[in-house]
């Protein structure tokens, strides 16, 4: 269980780190939507390890191939079936550990849950479960761009260990992240940040940080009350990513310093729209989008792979060390980019669709659906 | 949609905060399980408003009734209907701001989705939805005290505005907490929160603040790989409830700033089982419990509600004024605190009962399964 | 668990026979629909208790109250909670019955399930339950109808023992089947069914039959590939119904005595429409509406309750003999006829709103919605 | 949407019959359970086409891969994603078709709920995708059998077209079924039923029948009250197979001409446990499993694809006539024999899986808990 996620667009992934491959399933993707494997490839490719020299250097193409749902380069409405194959699996580089938990990884806790462990490498753990993830985002990004017009989602590095970009959130766009392989649209942060991971792996050693993603061209409506509130999946989204261990909206942890006067966020009209003067909300007010851009930050912690000795014990409770042998991230936020906006895409997407279930009706009760798409989108 | 919790044991809630009550539908409750009304009515009554000074006098009983699935005292295993019927409601301090939106709340997001509103108060977006939720939470602490002897959830004031509370988080208890009105179990920090409380409801205005929540006595084992890892679900959990802003797990937004050699918890052995030597991790690997506390910590902003006046604009975009009339909470933490532990239930009751389905979990905590079969059941 | 039913128009269902009384809470409703208590009364009033001689006599007002959801008349998008209690509840015609388990009742599984049973009456089992299934398919039908202009859900008896009804499927209206008590179009066969249900009552026995359901308006493209293919969808929708032994769609059994060639049904192009120009399918193709009627058979047992002495065996496992004294139905398809509508209603409401879930993406792709709704509709 | 089932045993197929393959993902399978692509292929060989000369003489070897959530020959708990390779297609079969409706297939309802087409065979339609299903099917039997020692499911054809089996539902096992290419146990049947389908292939048509399927070993206590009760779910399943029309549980549509005195089943003590003296309710009372066997039966319709010439008329209206070319089945149930079985172990096994949940099935069946934690593990 816990493999699924999405109400409307469902994405179930599957595969280990070690066997056949990483695999995603998308159910309940509308339908004449253009996709191929060259889009999908594209986010891929963010995602991919040993494309930069501060990332692992394993070498792993992750080529994808889309084995249904699509025809003649359009989804037909039925589940898009996707698989990437592993390659350069070293299981020689685990076999020292299998019997061996290592620190904050998650070897003790499968042993605990189902007694049994792939002790080839992460298993299910392993951040190449995130592929399906990416490659299911790529086409949320796709629907969504269809249905909102402005819509765009950028994710960047905002912060490495004590290092932190100054960035202008609403002006950023995805071409400035890519400039450089850290993706800190500060270009000054970003050599500070390389150097430091150069430093840091050079030590045997790992650093976290923060990474930051701003959606815009979101119409107010989208979210559900109550529990399915735009955030709270948005939190649930970020949350199940791999090392991740803090999620704010909007103001985040600086509102519960602010008195109710600073942060509410007055309306006003301004281009003939409803909108708000300030943007604490983080573009989410009641669950709801208002329409702002939305953003939030998510908070990593260092990769927990790392070269330096650690002690630790053994499945048989005997004390023992452990250093890491295999090609790792020092720091896992550059790659964690594309994901960020991958999860963040697939909670719009379907957020998006069950808005559209409840909203044909209304146009046909008194309101008009002009009125609610005036007051919705323009 | 978006009004059911839970993928086994699965609350769902209704009601507005003006209309005929509240409610909640428990589905999933194993059979057997003791539980009455007064159990339900001990937790309502730490969220009920006028239970103190620095919260609303608004007085209501909130007053519990089980409508079915309870019978000679015991569960049925059939759902748990529960009622709390609306009273002491005056619309008329609404009629006034029935056209006018009132900055960060829902009242405008509400009506862009579903172009009605509910005027007579914060209709669906009112706290007092969080009823539904913590009755059902009643329910689930029940169910895992049965489960594991040792569980206990405990959460607390840590901060509001700029006091900063000093908590012994592994050694603090219920009764600690609630010594005060504020829920703050650090006397000397409780007392300046509830001046600060007192000055500020003075002022016309509001504050927000940091509620903590551990949770022990959980075995290693719960929670579900990738989309449904505990601290995701504990995420989505925090961030569904009015007024949250971010959440943090175990370390939290402090592991960007620490690297991987000072952030791994080692693993030893302690009283004849694997325990970490220190929990950064706050009892969560990979996204399933290790055994040690679960800790997390939820940001609230300051209550959208303030007497002081603030302008806005009409749903027909003209600017206008407004000031709550109404009898509101300067500051919601004190009363937010058994939501908090509510939701932090309902997140690990579900688990628990979804690692009881693939079958192993049971028998790795300290309690035999024979020993929850005999309380279970007798 | 169990106790829900539907994905994107979701009804939860509360209660037993005993205790305080029935329920459901409807969970992605439309906003702006009207309803009032009145609607779902009109529903609930043609399943209740004692309307006619040939029911059972039991007095039981089935009075509703809507809780939630529903403001000045119009529903909020927001969970609709609606309560009917328990009256004229007699346990002690249970008393008696306490420790033995009825003949082909629930008594026994029950407790194999939850170790537990609430003995004044059916309790969960009771078909009492389908109370909140019928106002939930009220509102439905209410979407429906404001959907499709042309929709229209007409179920009746079609046959009770022996007697079988000549019932022309294309033409019978409400109206015809609300004319007799038996709620039989054939107003010949409607005499001697009500004749041989009473000659079965004095004879202290009971008798099952067939209700036909008949559903005009539904355009082509409603249902799921795969699982949740309509006729799928359908089936379950009526065997979760008390006492229903068999569904047949379309055809149903009579298909295989035909032939492929027989069975087919010919496209062919009517009123500018492509149609079939028979309906063996039964107006679903491949799990999808395909424009025609949908037309469907559900076989009822006689009730389990019944006034004659029948042996059966305690708790205990020992021998024992009992007969029903409480006041029940010798046949229970004339208050069932609105129960199959309902949850007729319930299945294509739900799939009604999946449908437009991925409907509106389309026309912002190349194909036009005009021209999919041309396809679909006119 | 639509593509996955179950609630705790999960399964999401994907694939069309042209394209890259077809596939499934098994979520929530308990850990440590053996499984190989031997066990899986067994099954999927039953349902192969070209297996025998009265089924389609199509070569397609449907050779699986399990990708993921299987290592050292046992499950890991993790999702298992499992491929088969789509081969031997002849696109060409079906060019001439691309533009035209063929008569009680999914042609039409699939453009006029998609908008698009792929007209390259029988798309998600077609009865490959039931491929994932046996594959699951497979899983879940296995668990069923370490569950329920004395577990078996035996499907069976009992009729075709006008000639029915006599077969003693009780005795028959699954050798009795495969010994012939029918899957009729009743020798003299099968011949007759084989030289009919023989015959009618002859004359370009097609027959259907009737399924009969017969669980034994499942202790009572599974199913869930209301909408997931257990006949519901076992129709929901069987009606979401391709060319099904109709689902009998027990005594079926036999059950509207029986009194209530003669249906019912009278229990009594039989080997020191409490049964029933006769079975009309078909193993299942008020949804639950009542240890009896539970038996279904499955009505099938002739195949929809004959290679005589039928009129149709194409997607622009106009009138056309068609006939098949491809290599297809006069009779689909020999091959649907495994099927079923498979759908019936899909049911099963999650209702299995929803009742240890909650506590008390497990050792309610003769197998004690421990029992099956040894078998489930070592």
């Amino acid at each position: 269980m816990g493999n699924t996620f999405g109400q409307l667009f469902r994405v179930t992934t599957f595969g280990e780190s070690h066997g056949g491959g990483i695999g995603v399933v998308i159910d309940g993707c509308p339908p004449k939507i253009e996709i191929s494997e060259t889009d999908l490839q594209r986010e891929l490719n963010r995602r991919r390890p040993g494309q930069s020299k501060i990332t692992t250097q394993r070498k792993e193409e992750d080529r994808c191939e889309i084995l249904s749902g699509v025809f003649e380069g359009k989804t037909l409405g039925t589940p898009i079936g996707i698989l990437v194959r592993n390659k350069d699996a070293r299981p020689e580089d685990y076999a020292e550990i299998a019997d061996k938990f290592r620190p904050s990884h998650a070897d003790f806790t499968y042993v605990a849950k189902y007694g049994i462990r792939n002790w080839q490498g992460g298993g299910r753990a392993s951040a190449r479960e995130t592929i399906g993830r990416v490659a299911a985002g790529a086409v949320a990004k796709k629907i969504l761009s269809i249905l909102y017009s402005d819509f765009e989602v950028v994710a960047y590095v905002a912060q490495i260990h004590g290092v932190i970009a100054n960035v202008n959130r609403s002006a950023v766009k995805m071409k400035d992240v890519e400039t450089n392989a850290v993706r800190c649209p500060d270009a000054a942060a970003a050599r500070k940040m390389e150097s430091l991971i150069e430093q840091i792996r050079g030590e045997g050693d790992s650093v976290g940080g923060v990474i930051e993603c701003v959606i815009r061209g979101i119409p107010p409506g989208l979210g559900e009350p109550v529990f399915d509130k735009l955030e709270a999946d948005l939190a649930k989204a970020m949350l199940s990513l791999p090392a991740t261990k803090a999620f704010e909206i909007g103001s985040g942890l600086a509102a519960t310093r602010m008195r109710g006067s600073e942060h509410n966020d007055p309306f006003e009209t301004r281009g003939g729209k409803i909108r708000t003067a300030t943007n604490n909300s983080g573009g989410v007010q009641g669950g709801i989008s208002n329409g702002e851009d939305i953003y939030f930050r998510v908070a990593f912690k260092p990769a927990a792979t790392i070269a330096r000795e650690q002690r630790t014990v053994t499945s048989s409770q005997l004390r023992t060390k452990l250093a890491a042998r295999g090609r790792h991230d020092p720091c896992v936020l550059p790659r964690a980019v594309p994901i960020v906006e991958a999860m963040a895409a697939l909670v719009l997407c379907d957020h998006a669709l069950r808005q559209k279930a409840i909203g044909l009706s209304v146009d046909r009760s008194e309101a008009s659906s002009d009125e609610i798409r005036r007051r919705g989108r323009s």
